[in-house]
């Protein structure tokens, strides 16, 4: 099974690389508001179902890919080979 | 309108960022397979239509946002308020 987990920096919470993309794309000619950069993490899981898969994910996200003070996360599912 | 661009290391490129959370994630108890890392931007737009929305976004992606040599994109679409 395989999870993508996006991790973003929460409302309110000051994202600097986002705020550079913002004012690169608007130099380059583009019209945008706002723009936010987060990361995209692709896991491959042994888990079969998808249950249990949250589970191990969410825990991964707590201990290891997002930072609760200040990202939150969230998590999609696809079968292999989808 | 709002646009989420997820932007990924291609297959065969090496993702030393993956490599890391990988590892981690294993020292920490958890059984996983590859894992990889990639960008997601969201963007709030001033275009009013998807189309016109998505030629936009996927010059940005060309222009700044990707680097088409070792990264692929992937753009989705939200109506603002979703």
């Amino acid at each position: 099974m395989r999870a993508t987990v996006l991790v973003r920096p929460k409302q309110g919470i000051l994202d600097p690389q986002g705020e550079a993309v913002e004012s690169s794309l608007r130099q380059l000619g583009f019209s945008v508001g706002t723009a936010r950069v987060g990361k995209v993490v692709d896991l491959e899981l042994d888990a079969e179902d998808e249950t249990a898969a949250r589970g191990e994910v969410e825990r991964m996200c707590e201990q290891l890919l997002a930072n609760p003070l200040i990202e939150s996360y969230e998590i999609e599912f696809r079968e292999n080979g989808a």
